[in-house]
């Protein structure tokens, strides 16, 4: 089943998600960025896909409109896009609830949401993608589907409810481990120290969580409830009671775990 | 410059450091464990080790011997183990003081701590593990560079108070990150959710991180400053007050730095 789609947007996911929906077999009609510029930067990736400055896609061909601007963004367009009859309209965002969409001239809304971060100009591959779908349409879910299973093999039909507690769960995982590794790059810089000589270890830790699972893959002073290394590091993070507190939480989260 | 040495201890640091001793072309004299059976799990590995279960070590040829118990054993071995002279005493872990082996027989003592977390059976390239040494006599520190040289690429001159810091460092970018994927895994199971739609993300944002840095790399409600999503999502964890509270000061922290 192959699709014409519109995309609204031209930062990463729309980079990324643009190409990879033509390699797939689908044809992409136009781009839309407020700015032409940006959109030119998408459409020149592509075949034949005319850029866009403006919200008018009365006159488009396309079925499925793909909504991959910023969160806060999404309103704004959703209401204001002129869309043809009996389109879908989605967008690609982890927070965002549907409804959001509801007030849109779209016929049917779904969200097409691709659970990865995309960073412009580095590769990645849309097979390895998970995308996490939703709509109340049954055909449109469907639809959505078969969409999801032509760029990846990883495609979940979530409800908004789990897609809150995946995105939730998706802060600890990506946006709290790399905070971790960023309090850890500050202590080193504070001490003059090489930040390279944690990278090995950083690799085998994480390697070894998403094999054997974070729990089993534990070590450190407070699984060993080593109490004496906690207070001593408590000590040594003093300069910064923030971080000390931090450290005290997230010790005794391992210990009561 | 080849040396004999003797392991005492028989854990994961003794399983994959003895062989690479030996490929590396030492001479590993006899390998003790209180178990003699966990012993001979080493010497197993090994040319022509001796496994021993007394810690009388007058007549061994090692001129270098590596402590490689738990570090709250490592105090009592120390004491307790009877040494050739003129040799030297290393402990191999990042969290012990030095001087923690004054008491020993040992003429000269030293740290040889390979920065890395070690699974007994799970193959590791040895030449990846960051080596941080350290010692008071000038020749031992000498020969420790040449034994860390020998086995990896990453070897450091460490002073105790810069491994204290690397020890901190080292358990927010392992220990923490790791436990923010177990928060992880336990919300995505309270929902029913497959965890396997989050591993893709997180071993993007962890090479992301390591390339380019943290701080470039990071993503999510909190460095937006997106106070809306944070609320709802500190909201959703109220069935854990630990974990909300985890939520929050880690999102202020992201905020903050």
């Amino acid at each position: 089943m192959k699709f014409k789609i519109a995309i609204l947007g031209a930062g990463n996911v729309a980079w990324h998600l643009a190409p990879a929906l033509e390699n797939a077999g689908h044809e992409i009609t136009e781009v839309y960025a407020r700015d032409i510029e940006k959109a030119v930067k998408i459409t020149e990736r592509l075949y034949s896909a005319v850029p866009k400055a403006d919200l008018d896609f009365s006159e488009s061909e396309a079925e499925i409109f793909i909504l991959a601007v910023k969160d806060s963004a999404i309103p704004e367009v959703a209401d204001a896009v002129i869309l043809p009859e009996e389109c879908i309209l989605v967008h690609t965002s982890g927070a965002i609830p549907l409804d959001i969409l509801g007030y849109s001239s779209a016929t049917y809304i779904g969200i097409f949401y691709p659970l990865q971060s995309f960073t412009m100009g580095k590769k990645m591959d849309i097979s390895d993608v998970p995308f996490l779908i939703e709509s109340e349409d049954q055909d449109t879910l469907r639809k959505l589907k078969k969409l999801g299973n032509s760029l990846s093999q990883m495609v979940y039909v979530v409800r908004s409810k789990d897609r809150k507690a995946i995105h939730v769960a998706a802060v600890f995982a990506s946006n709290f481990s790399n905070h971790m590794i960023r309090i850890a790059e500050e202590i080193m810089r504070r001490q003059g120290l090489d930040f390279e000589m944690l990278k090995p270890l950083i690799i085998e830790t994480i390697s070894k969580s998403l094999q054997i699972g974070a729990k089993n893959a534990q070590t450190g002073p407070a699984i060993r409830e080593d109490y004496e290394t906690l207070e001593e590091h408590h000590r040594f993070l003093n300069y910064n009671e923030q971080l000390a507190e931090i450290y005290r939480l997230i010790s005794q989260d391992i210990i009561d775990s």
